[in-house]
């Protein structure tokens, strides 16, 4: 491997090692040494790539941000109507929280007490849900009398307690209980001809998803390792 | 005051004191000497009242977990409906989140990833939500084809989803988010003879409930303590 291969891939590898440490102990507790062991590397080679503990924060949150965005474009790709494309970023969403550590540490840092790197990628994530339901809204879809602002509140209230839930245990935020929250909330949610067309289980953008990520061994955003120990969110570009 | 009021209420100004720290600042970055600093007492008085700081964590959640009795009391006293005693404890559980510092701080040691007290409050909330559906289902108030447990996985996911983002804007966790909330999810959930009784806003209970917070000027679980600065979910016992 060419030396700057290696370099970037120790780089990625630190960025994984750092996202499960933060995950699994906080921000605060988080220790250097921990992170380079669990990449392999020695910590002057941590240090070579990153200044500080922060640093390593600001760049979980970036590749977060970035699986966040590959998400949602994931989702629009083949144009669904915009309350399916709703569903099914949660569908996504639900499964990447369980999978993908690196966007799992990213958002849990905007929630850590000692964490002031400020991404605040929950209200980026909002602000896209916001986005979806006002094309809902402007194409007829929602039922009468819903607000995009209240939807988004709920919407948003549902996805962060799922994650919140989901690290508690994994079965609190399953591709099941997210098919039963849209069964339950569509019909106060969506108009009566919106809602028979809509799955609550998720689309063919959902299953197309699965596969791409059964074939992928998984990818986040801009992280690209292949045999990431520990990680099930990161392979190589294919 | 007798020397004995004096300890009493001493101690309980550093569990106020060490809840505000905690909530802030997450649990592994708290210092016994801010906590101190907090109750206007000296570090020499801490350590006669606390062992440690995780002593300090374990008694915040006992005093939450109290407060969290406290509530789901209160809106069953007048036996209303079960699906109704739900509405009415997340409406009162969302102020409480914005006024109590105390149950704040409790739940959110469960989440803190630095903390293994364990006492799993969220747990225990669960379980009464659990059980207020079984009842429900029992009286035949949900919709066709709703399964408790789906029920109760939304709404454990919604309460947990608004806890967070109030953290980060009050209003995002605010009364009328909930009665959206649980408008949009009445038409999904509640048997249609059920819904036309049932008040998203919540009832008569959380009414009452205001009102008595309004006089008694906040009162957490067993913790009674007047004047103590900050904390607006405690008061001298009435």
């Amino acid at each position: 491997m060419a030396k700057q291969d290696r370099a970037v891939r120790t780089r990625q590898e630190l960025i994984c090692s750092a996202a499960e440490v933060f995950d699994r102990r906080g921000f605060m507790s988080a220790s250097l040494a921990d992170i380079s062991t669990g990449a392999g590397v020695s910590t002057g080679a941590l240090n070579f790539h990153f200044s500080s503990k922060k640093e390593l924060g600001e760049t979980v949150q970036a590749a977060a941000e970035e699986s966040l965005r590959y998400i949602t474009t994931a989702c629009t790709e083949s144009r669904p109507a915009p309350l399916q494309t709703l569903i099914d970023a949660t569908h996504v969403l639900a499964t990447q929280f369980e999978e993908n550590v690196v966007l799992r540490a990213g958002l849990g840092l905007d929630n850590d007490a000692a964490w002031d790197g400020g991404a605040e990628l929950w209200l980026k994530w909002r602000g896209w849900v916001r986005g979806m339901l006002t094309i809902a809204e402007y194409e007829g879809n929602l039922a009468p009398g819903v607000l995009p602002d209240d939807a988004c509140a709920t919407i948003m209230a549902i996805v962060m307690g799922l994650e919140t839930l989901g690290r508690k245990d994994h079965a609190l935020c399953s591709r099941r209980v997210v098919t039963r929250f849209w069964k339950m909330m569509l019909p106060g949610l969506a108009s009566e001809e919106t809602r028979a067309k809509l799955e609550a289980g998720g689309s063919e953008s959902v299953a197309r998803w699965d596969e791409h990520m059964r074939n992928a061994d998984g990818v986040v955003g801009r992280l690209t390792v292949k045999g990431c120990t520990g990680c099930t969110g990161c392979a190589e570009e294919p």
